[in-house]
């Protein structure tokens, strides 16, 4: 039993290491890479995933799990051990039932679908980039049916982010929210005078902002030890290890809320990941939940602290004091509003947190019909501009602000979307436990003691790495299912005083 | 046929791609990568290097070699696909005799012989770094053993770095070198008043110095859209494939010399990199013939044409530019003599080209003595200080200057210094046939015009990348073997005009 449990987890290091160096592949693709290797980059991730494919489907793999199942039942079920036996089996049968031909052409496809996105997303020019996007369509759906799914194609892709969570359960949440959040949204937008925003896109010094990311990533209680910051067009985390998670932030100098914000979203998903016991790295259970419950931390970091009244209160001054020029004159409930600004926005990372959800519900119904066939590839981007005009009101001067805003097509993570709005409520449900048990948060943010909410998020959620489902590790956290509930009730609250509803 | 090649060429791919992702590893280790993670990247490296290790060991590959070799009589003898099998049968060889313990263990050995090399190397504390160096002596007579060698076990060693070359047969060259060398920079340092480099170590600003190395660089032909500059304590050159070749610098603000010439050097080797002909990338060819004839080509653009008085024709009146302070009442030869200066110096990075292979023969005859266990690690330091002063007649105060100043041996890389010294070597018989074939090269250089020599250069050596073995290929080039006596000659005549001999 020892042995054959020695065998599967020295399987599964190689393959971390493999996924770990991908990952590096990646990282450096998007900060440092010079532009005319992308080629070779590539080949090299695609013929590492393909390796760390073919080392997980093998069937010594199958072999080892039979034998290990059959002493699960003397296992305890919440162990490291019983749990990892579980999670792989997930992985393996996934990997089992994808041919390795797929994993290297999606791996191809997405490849050069991303090197077109970033050569004509500037120009807008949708046309150059559609056989990409018809490339990636087409292997989603191959990968849709190797994988099998319970209802409908969509599921099985969807399962890849969100494990467990079905289409037609996502459909019906989103509905839900949909129904009350559009038309407060109206509420919103019709008072939209009643908040200036003007304050935070004069000229904010680069260094300024740089040192006020790293303050408050110190604050948070982001190990600079085990990770970095560096600069991408895109923010975004990634992890070679528990011991090496690095985050990413873009400075505007006109814009005080893109670097920060970003700073501060990205530095919740490292939080996350920088937390996993230590005991879990080299192995499949040493990585967030899902990418809803991570999005929940980089959120819950971003919008509910650090939207908030109480950080505020300790960090105005401090930020004061790097822009005296900008802020020096400003008073904080003008600052207060002014990073709440609601307003209908081209851009999915430019929007706030209460319109940000339906940017998503855009982009989840548009995913359904590429998928289904049901929407052609040449008709995108009018259907696009369509649901922007349904949902915010504006129309986009071109593709892209439109449908070709998002690298997350051209990489091939169809089903991904809907996982920031998990995300969301998620979020606010772990926040209002946290709130309820740490009793005094709010003073703490107040006073600038960032790390009491860590630290319980570290023991509620973060420690467990990947050992429970989403569904699963909610439950267990606040005992209640994913609801959207609380996170109207929150933005109503919060809003509906910020605009004097 | 066709079939075979292609399944040969496929798995030498796969094994490239490994080695380039291995490479970016290492690239990032020794320049971004935060401290705390240096474990996990030891694992992941050494697991990449036993997975192509293994890919490359594979009974698989001895059979699709033997097949092809069946073949070889029908094919051009120079041809890429001939000379592909030669060089993959000669790894395979190799790396069948080499278990995978043995390289798994030798790259965690040198990961933590690096890791306490960083640690203890600015202290001075060789007590502590001193079992990691008897484990890498140790692992490294155990793969000498394992490879085998026609005469004496660091023949192996040698071998893998210059192919061909017999511990006597370099012994010989060095020992005719020496006679020569030694009393010649004894006449030098008697006179060391005649040459004053006090000059070169004002203050020279860093964005100055980035600015000037990063002209030169692309004078050179340096490919940036293939390759990039950073800075790191020890700069090196590396590759992820021919399309992403990267080197970098170091800065000293109070030392002109240390980050200029840094740059052209790694520039030569990144030439030769680059300009391999793109047919040989991901296969073993795509890369240098051998670590001499790589170490010929930094040379040759740092010293033969980066300290030469053609160069310094052209390039005088910009630096002056970039540095009027320092340099704007200089006379040129003044200036000339002091890049030229030669002195005896505690550390070879630092030292000239004159003085440099002393550094060598202390190394490659110290190791040697490791290697044969007829040196205690212990009585290392004293036995490294003793023959500085008999070279050199300088010892150095701690072993910070002494045997810890190089990461070679942590690396496990003994058997590499010989190539520096080699490198001289073939670097003034490969230049002085340039001369000829250009004509007029040293007109070219005083104009600025750097880019006849790169083509001869690429035309030449470069685009055949590992095709030849090093003695093949300077026959191939110069009509003659290796020799130290162009080497001596050049040196004698340069430095009897500066010293006035």
């Amino acid at each position: 039993m020892t042995e054959l449990t020695t065998e599967l987890r020295e399987r599964l290091a190689t393959i971390a290491d493999l996924e770990g160096a991908c990952a590096l592949l990646g990282w450096d693709q998007h900060t440092y890479m010079p532009r005319g290797s992308l080629e070779t980059r590539i080949r090299q991730i695609s013929t590492l995933e393909h390796l760390s494919h073919e080392m997980l489907s093998a069937e010594r793999t199958g072999e080892l799990l039979e034998r290990l199942e059959d002493a699960l039942p003397g296992l305890d079920h919440d162990s490291d051990d019983a749990r990892l036996i579980r999670v792989t089996r997930r992985d393996y049968d996934e990997a089992v039932k994808l041919p390795p031909e797929l994993v290297k052409e999606k791996a191809m496809v997405s490849g050069r679908a991303m090197d077109s996105w970033m050569e004509n997303k500037p120009k807008g020019d949708f046309e150059a980039f559609r056989p990409h996007l018809e490339a990636v369509c087409k292997v989603c759906r191959r990968e849709a049916e190797a994988l099998g799914y319970p209802e409908q194609p969509y599921d099985a892709l969807l399962h890849r982010f969100e494990p467990g969570l079905l289409t037609s359960r996502l459909k019906s949440i989103f509905d839900e929210l949909k129904r009350d959040l559009v038309p407060f949204c109206r509420e919103l937008f019709e008072r939209r005078d009643r908040v200036d925003d003007s304050i935070l896109f004069r000229d904010f010094d680069d260094k300024g902002q740089w040192k006020l990311g790293l303050m408050i990533l110190g604050d948070m209680g982001y190990d600079f030890y085990h990770g970095r910051q560096d600069c991408s067009p895109h923010p975004f985390t990634t992890g070679f290890g528990i011991q090496d998670i690095r985050v990413t932030t873009r400075i505007h100098e006109d814009d005080f809320k893109a670097g920060l914000f970003s700073t501060i979203h990205e530095g919740g998903h490292a939080l996350y990941e920088q937390n996993v016991d230590l005991s879990l790295d080299r192995t499949p259970l040493g990585t967030g939940c899902s990418l809803g419950i991570h999005e929940s931390q980089s959120r819950l970091w971003e919008n509910l602290v650090g939207r908030s009244k109480p950080f505020w209160r300790h960090y105005f001054e401090p930020v004061r004091e790097i822009f005296p020029e900008n802020l020096g004159q400003v008073d904080f409930m003008d600052f207060y509003r002014a990073i709440n600004c609601v307003k209908p926005s081209l851009i999915r990372i430019e929007a706030d947190e209460v319109t940000y959800s339906l940017h998503i519900f855009l982009r989840f119904e548009l995913e359904l019909l590429l998928l289904s066939g049901e929407l052609e590839l040449t008709d995108l981007p009018e259907a696009w501009d369509a649901k922007m005009q349904e949902y915010l009101g504006i129309r986009p001067p071109s593709p892209t602000e439109g449908c070709m805003q998002d690298m997350h097509w051209a990489d091939a993570s169809i089903g991904y979307f809907p996982t920031y709005a998990l995300g969301n409520l998620y979020g606010v449900q772990i926040y209002n436990l946290a709130r309820e048990e740490l009793g005094d948060l709010d003073d703490q943010l107040a006073a600038g003691r960032l790390q009491p909410l860590k630290e319980w998020l570290s023991e509620k959620v973060y420690r467990y790495g990947r050992k429970y489902d989403p569904g699963e590790l909610i439950e267990r956290i606040t005992g209640k299912p994913l609801s959207p509930a609380p996170f109207m009730e929150y933005i109503r609250r919060k809003y509906s005083e910020i605009y004097g509803l």
